[in-house]
């Protein structure tokens, strides 16, 4: 055996005993090259090695990472049926006893709509807040009112206009979060009673926006791969009836599947056809894991009809409680809601995020968290292949830190989700994403913790609940 | 003549000439002591004797004060009829026109919502903002979701029960302004179609709230001096299609009323026997002039029907966006809408405000804050006497920093805003806070600002613009 393969081997059984997770890195070809008193050569043929029989992946100026262990790969889940059916929407008691759980620290957080904390730049966006405060202009008290802090604005259409799309300054509207931002804008297009096509399963923020506006909503199932099934949109607006859209073109909470160019562009022409405006919900789009930033709805907007909401919550301030909407032919409209909902949004987070945009450090960052929610989503594909029950499928988003488990058919998630919680974990059940309360075999997982033992098990004890006895529908 | 009154005479003239205005300060009877070479004992009786002819007034442990002169005082404007109309509310363009004005520096600002942003302790909050930043938990990120930062509920439930109003820290959720408290209070309590009885004039903020949740209102006439009129209160409350009460009862906005205690109590209990909410607006309660702060409409509330929303906007931060509702037994619901409206409020606003407040310095700063819009306002309604068109009523209200102005009859506010805008010179129109657009001749005045020579000249084009030709009333 050569030199290098010797190596490979030694590495690879690393990798089946555990000693190597998914996600790890390798030592660096140079590290290893002085450690072993090898060749830098050797050592780089034994990583191609190790890529070539699919153990390892490379990434571009980082180094090699063991890749998830695909020996099992799972299914996708299937894509739900489509019903017509039009549902008033009840936001259930369920979703709140969801949300509390997340506060609970000893809870392995596996049902949480939010990252680690520790993913954040948060000491250098500290010292740009404290910095904000002292220096402004007391009367950007005043000014910074809706629309909101000129520069940060200029920022984002900036970051829009790197990846190719179009936005003015003036269309972007700062809001608190992107909740915000898309309460206000799908209020601006619709009136109590109208119906709206929302996607199945679907975020329960568009399903509760929905409920207080007073609105009902027709879920248009999405596939694992693809997003929202187009040709049942087009089927649904054809009735004359849908009069707005609220869709996550981009890694859609809780499927994570990533809507194809030419479908986006599909959609936006067929709901300007019967002039039905777009709510886009594009949270995630920052947090791709391929070469680049996946192209919004918004980009195919020819008529201002894409009232399009971002933030940077989940990609750089959790707790700054900072969005926008960017709504075309409606900016008006929203600007207006935003400033008598809430008259403004926090003057000094607005002026701190402008300030880390504008200084540097964003990209920085950005690539290191994108690194990061890919590799734990690795281990997370990886833990679930090795402790669910056979049957179970999975979605394997390009981006984002959700994936979509179906379990088999016998398992009631609510249930699954109760004796979850009693056991020290928490996970978000199916019928959270669904006005029909359907799902009932279905969970959200989170993968935006770093992985470690307390995630392994907690992944391990839904897997081990879920094969439980006890775990059987509910009559 | 002797000498305390060779000096008083002396003062006299200074401020009747307009050397020394209403609001300044007199010099202190240590310091005229010694410029005159006279004793303080002389100097004391001097303006002992001033005060005695109601041209000074003296604040404990601050001096004296020129008063406002009300030598040509202005009579309240009348309260107006009820005419129990039901109305559909339906914010004009005009709202928007007025609130942008509020961002031109190059305005004088008569027009604004806002006090001076010079009148808050902006550099200590930002260094508390800093702090905050720096040192807080990440965790916070996730724990301090709604309710919110566990120890500014706990603060500002011990300034209620300091003026002896018990709330505990776990009725009050923290929002995003008081805006944001008050339309997620109305929310809990009504359902769309339902009637709001609102006060005449209003707040516009509390129209919107009506106008966004599809309600519907009437109007019940408030008192320059008491504020909502409870006989009609509770004629329409009688007519059994209430279903929920918006009310300011101390400082309204526009007016600046402050309704009476026993009022308080009787308005909360007939409330109460019809088993209707109460959505209660205390924003501009810590503005007092008098001795203490007048107790809100919750200090009375029994069975936890008053949903009661405060702020720190008005009285420490303004661009912090931290308000709160304490909401009795709709408390739970009012959490749950925060969560889903916008999830949190800036995480270290909050932890900033908890600590500036812990530290001390706010009483402080309310003390001075107080005695700078009490002044303002005394030399606001002096400049309103001197040049406002004969027959002008105004109200004068013990705190906030609004007045309430009736012009004479024939005078168009809306047309006035125009031409006064042309001018330099924002003000806010009568029809603004009316949903049948009344109040044709009255504008709503701010007394927010130090007092200038640009406000004073900003109140005399007003006044001037008020007596042209050109005002009539529109056909």
């Amino acid at each position: 055996m050569a030199l290098y393969q010797l190596l490979a081997e030694e590495v690879s059984a690393q990798i089946q005993s555990g000693v190597l997770r998914p996600g790890d890195q390798l030592p660096s070809v140079r590290r290893m090259s002085s450690s072993r008193r090898i060749s830098a050569a050797t050592v780089q043929k034994a990583y191609q090695y190790l890529e070539d029989r699919g153990l390892v992946s490379t990434r571009p100026r980082s180094g090699y990472y063991v890749k998830a262990r695909l020996g099992v790969p799972l299914a996708e889940p299937a894509t739900p049926d489509y019903s017509g059916r039009v549902t008033t929407v009840d936001i259930a008691d369920l979703l709140f006893e969801v949300l509390d759980s997340i506060k609970d620290r000893t809870l392995v957080p596996l049902g949480s709509a939010f990252a680690s904390p520790m993913l954040f730049p948060l000491s250098k966006l500290a010292q740009e807040l404290g910095k904000s405060a002292r220096r402004m202009d007391p009367w950007r008290t005043v000014e910074d009112l809706p629309p909101g802090n000129a520069e940060l604005r200029r920022h984002i259409a900036m970051r829009y206009l790197q990846s190719g799309i179009k936005m003015a300054p003036d269309e972007i509207i700062i809001t608190s979060g992107a909740t915000e931002a898309l309460l206000l804008s799908l209020q601006a297009v619709t009136s109590p009673g109208d119906l709206v096509a929302v996607e199945s399963p679907s975020f329960y923020g568009a399903l509760h926006a929905v409920e207080l506006l007073g609105l009902r909503a027709v879920e248009i199932p999405v596939s694992s791969r693809d997003g929202m099934d187009i040709s049942l949109l087009a089927k649904a607006v054809e009735t004359g009836n849908v009069k707005a859209c609220w869709l996550m073109a981009n890694f859609e909470n809780p499927v994570g599947c990533l809507m194809p160019v030419e479908h986006k562009r599909e959609v936006v022409a067929l709901l300007a056809r019967h002039e039905i405006p777009l709510i886009e919900d594009d949270t995630y789009a920052e947090l791709f894991f391929d070469v680049e930033r996946p192209p919004p709805a918004k980009a195919f907007d020819l008529n201002g009809g894409v009232l399009h909401c971002g933030s940077f919550s989940k990609c750089l301030a959790p707790g700054y409680r900072v969005g926008w909407a960017s709504a075309g032919r409606f900016t008006e409209q929203v600007r207006r809601s935003k400033l008598l909902y809430s008259i403004g949004t926090n003057i000094y987070a607005q002026e701190a995020l402008a300030q880390f945009v504008k200084h540097g450090g964003y990209e920085y960052h950005l690539r290191q968290l994108r690194t990061a929610l890919q590799n734990q989503q690795a281990s997370m594909l990886d833990a679930i292949a090795r402790y669910f029950p056979s049957g179970t499928c999975v979605s394997r988003p390009r981006g984002g830190y959700f994936v979509w488990v179906e379990l088999p058919q016998q398992v009631d998630s609510v249930k699954l989700y109760r004796r979850c919680l009693e056991a020290g974990v928490s996970i978000a059940p199916g019928p959270l994403f669904s006005a029909k309360q359907a799902f009932r075999s279905h969970i959200r997982i989170n993968c935006g913790h770093p992985w470690s033992a307390d995630i392994d098990r907690g992944v391990a004890t839904v897997g081990r609940l879920a094969t439980a006895e006890e775990i059987i529908p509910a009559v």
